[in-house]
C-alpha cells in the first residue's frame, strides 16, 4: 500500500518548516542575546489587571463567560473596535464590520480563503511580512512585490503591477512594518490610495503595531481615501496581551458575510472566555496610561539600539529607525551574507533573522531583521557590540570599528 | 467598476448562512424552550475551579502566561492528553502526536487544508456532524455517505464506496454522534476498521462526547486497529469549558509535520493563556468527580426526555435512545415534514432543528435533532408536551396521542 503522505493536498506539498522557527528555538536558550524573535516586552503586560478582570467576570457573570458565544465575537467588544477607529480616524466603522478572530494572523487566513484561488494575484510588500507569506502561500497565489523604500512602498512599482495584473489584493503592514520598521508617510499612503482607487482590487492592511507609535505623528489609515475598498486588520497582541490570541478584522457587509461563514467553518468562534477578560479590562482600567507605559518602554529599547548601531557597527552599514513598534531593519553592504553573520554571532551568543526569508522573490541576503522589544538597553548594548565584532570577523578586513 | 464581491474564490461562491444559526437566533428568546442548540449544561461548568486556576497561573507565572507561544501548544497539556489516551486505551501516543487547536473544529479545517484538494472523496455519515460538513465544504470535496444504522455505520456501503472511489478520507463520531446520538458497536468498530486497512484512506474520529458517557460500556477508538491510519480529535469543551475552544488533533507524525505548518500559517498558536488554566484545572482539582457530576446532570436530562416521549409522543415515531453525549434524533413518518413542524412549535415556543441540513445528499426531511443537555426536567416535559402537540395538529389526523 501507497504511504499515507501519498493523499496530501498539492497545497502542502512544498511547504518548508519556517527557518525562523529553528532560529527561535536556538534562540529560547537564556544564554543567548535574542533579538531574533517578535516577542513584546513582558514588563508591560498588565498582570494584576487581567487577573481582576478574570476575577470579576468569573464573579459577576458565572458561567455564562465560560459558555460557546457567537461566530462574530463578543458584541460590546466589536463595538468598542468600532468606536475605537471612528473617534481616531472619523470613519463610519460599525460593529457588524467587526469580526473577532484568533490574532490578526487569523484574518489573513480568513481572507486568502475567501478571495484566493491558486494562481491569482496578490501584492506584498518586499521584504514583507513572514507570516503573511506563510498564511497566503497556502492558497498558492502568484507573489508580487512592491519595495519598500524609506517613505513607504514604490508608487511606481505599485502602479506597473495593477497594469499588467488583475490583482485580487494587496497586502501591507502601512506603520513600523515587519521586519523593516518602515512607516508610510501621509503623501505615500494618498499616492497609493489614488492608484489603488483605480482598479478593483483589495487593499488589506494590517496594523498589528499602530498604537506603539513613540515619537511622530499618527497617520490616517489607507481606509480614509479607499473606503469599502480597504479591509483593515487588528489586535490586541500589542496593545494588551499575546498569548490570548484576540484580533479582528474590519471589513465591509459583503466581505464579512463569506468571513463569517469561512471563520464559523474555520473554528465556530475565537475564545470567548478571553475576549471577556479583555473587555472587561479596556472598560475597567486606564488603558490609555497603559499604553503609554508600554511606548515608553519601547522607546527606550529602540532608542538603545539605535544609539548603539550609530556607536558601534561600521558606517557603511545601513539601518531604519522607527518610530514605533518593535523592529528595526540592517542592511550590510552588498557582498556580505546575513546568514554567514548569523552562524558567527550565534556561536557568540547573540540572534537576529536574516532577511531572505523575508523576500519571497528572493534577494534580501545582506539584509537582517533586529527586534529590540524584548532585551533590555544592557542586553542590546552587549548584544550590538559582539554584532558589530561579529561583521568585522566577517568582513574580513579593517573596517573602523569603533569597538 | 466590478463590484469587489468579483474577488472571492470559487470556494465561497455558493457557500450558504447557515440555517442552523438562524434558528439558533431565534432560540435566544428567553421564552423558547430550545432543543435547538448543542450547547453543553452550563450548571456543571467549574466555575470556581477556573476561577482559582487563573489566579494560580497568574500568581506563580506571571508575565509568561501571557506572552506569545508555540505552535504545538503547551508541552505539558500535551502530555496529559497523550497519557490519557494511553492509560484508557492502551495505545502509544507521544506528546509530539499531539497539536493544540481552537476546538476540535479547528482540527477539522486543518485536516481539510493538508489533505483535500477540490473534487476529492471524503465520507462522511448520514446524517452527518454539520460543523464538520461546513468545515470540509469549503475545500469542495466530493461527498459520500455511510448510512447511520442502530449500532455504527453501514459496512456494506462503506466497503461499496472504498472499492468504487480513491478517498481521501473518511470522518465520523463513533461515540453518541451528533446528530443521531447513535454509537458505533464494538463489532461495528471491528469491521470498520478491517475493511478501512485494505485501502490507503485516512480515518478521521471525533469525539467530542466521550467522556460524557452515562451508560453502558466505554469503547475504545478505531486507533486501535487502524494504527496510523486514525486521526483522532478531541476537545475540553465538554469536559471543562466550551469557551476556551480547546481541542486537539493526535496525529501521526507524517501528518502532524504538516498541519502543524497549516496551523501556524492559520493563526500561529491556540491561546496559550486557556491552555494554562485547563493545564492546572486538571492537575489540582478531582477531574474524575467532576465528570462524573457531569454525567449525572446528563443522564438526568436525557432519561426525562426519552421517558416525555415514550409517554407523549405517538407510537409511530422513531427516536435513538443514547448512552452519553447530548441529543436524540427522531424519525417522524416518512410523509411528515419537520420543516412544517419547527413552523407550528416556534409558534408555541419551542424550537428543535429539522434534520435536513445533515444530510449532504438531500433526504431526511423527516427527521430532526433534539438537544436535552441545555434545558430541566419540567422544560424537557413541557417541550415535549407542546411537540407533541404540534405533531398532532400537523397530522391532521386522529393520531392517538396520550396528551
Amino acid at each position: 500500500m501507497e504511504p499515507l503522505t501519498d493523499l496530501f493536498a498539492e497545497r502542502v506539498l512544498n511547504v518548508k518548516k519556517s527557518f525562523i522557527r529553528e532560529i527561535l528555538k536556538i534562540a529560547a536558550d537564556p544564554e543567548i542575546i535574542s533579538f531574533a524573535g517578535g516577542l513584546p516586552n513582558p514588563n508591560v503586560f498588565p498582570v494584576e489587571e487581567i487577573r481582576a478582570a478574570c476575577n470579576e467576570i468569573l464573579k459577576t457573570d458565572g458561567p455564562n463567560v465560560l459558555q460557546y458565544s457567537t461566530t462574530e465575537g463578543y458584541l460590546p467588544l466589536r463595538e468598542y473596535i468600532a468606536g475605537n477607529y471612528n473617534s481616531k480616524y472619523d470613519l463610519n466603522i460599525q460593529a457588524e464590520n467587526i469580526l473577532i478572530t484568533n490574532g490578526s494572523q487569523q484574518g489573513l487566513d480568513l481572507i486568502s480563503k475567501i478571495f484566493i484561488e491558486k494562481g491569482d494575484n496578490v501584492i506584498i510588500e518586499r521584504p514583507g511580512y513572514l507570516g503573511a507569506i506563510q498564511a497566503l502561500s497556502i492558497y498558492q497565489p502568484v507573489f508580487h512585490n512592491v519595495t519598500l523604500k524609506k517613505d513607504g512602498v514604490d508608487i511606481n512599482e505599485l502602479a506597473h503591477i495593477l497594469t499588467a495584473h488583475k490583482v485580487k489584493f494587496y497586502y501591507g503592514v502601512p506603520n513600523f512594518q515587519n521586519p523593516s520598521g518602515i512607516t508610510y508617510s501621509y503623501q505615500n499612503r494618498l499616492k497609493v490610495s489614488e492608484i489603488g482607487q483605480q482598479y478593483n482590487t483589495l487593499f488589506v492592511e494590517d496594523n498589528p503595531y499602530g498604537e506603539l507609535r513613540f515619537m511622530g505623528k499618527d497617520l490616517p489609515p489607507l481606509k480614509t481615501w479607499l473606503g469599502k475598498q480597504s479591509v483593515m486588520l487588528g489586535s490586541f497582541s500589542k496593545t494588551v496581551v499575546p498569548s490570548f490570541r484576540l484580533g479582528w478584522i474590519c471589513a465591509d457587509k459583503d466581505i464579512m458575510e463569506k468571513l463569517i461563514i469561512a471563520k464559523q467553518g474555520a473554528d465556530l468562534h475565537t475564545n470567548y472566555f478571553c475576549q471577556r477578560v479583555v473587555h472587561s479590562f479596556l472598560s475597567n482600567f486606564d488603558v490609555k496610561s497603559h499604553i503609554e507605559k508600554a511606548r515608553k518602554a519601547y522607546k527606550e529599547q529602540r532608542d538603545a539600539m539605535v544609539t548603539m548601531i550609530e556607536k558601534y557597527f561600521p558606517p557603511e552599514i545601513k539601518y531604519t529607525k522607527p518610530e514605533g513598534g518593535m523592529f528595526l531593519w540592517v542592511t550590510l553592504p552588498g557582498e556580505m551574507s546575513s546568514m554567514r553573520l548569523f552562524e558567527l554571532s550565534i556561536k557568540d551568543k547573540v540572534a537576529f533573522v536574516p532577511g531572505d526569508p523575508f523576500y519571497v522573490d528572493g534577494g534580501g541576503e545582506n539584509t537582517l531583521r533586529l527586534n529590540y522589544s524584548n532585551s533590555n538597553p544592557e542586553q542590546i548594548e552587549t548584544g550590538i557590540i559582539k554584532l558589530s565584532k561579529a561583521i568585522k570577523k566577517m568582513s574580513g578586513e579593517t573596517i573602523s570599528l569603533n569597538v
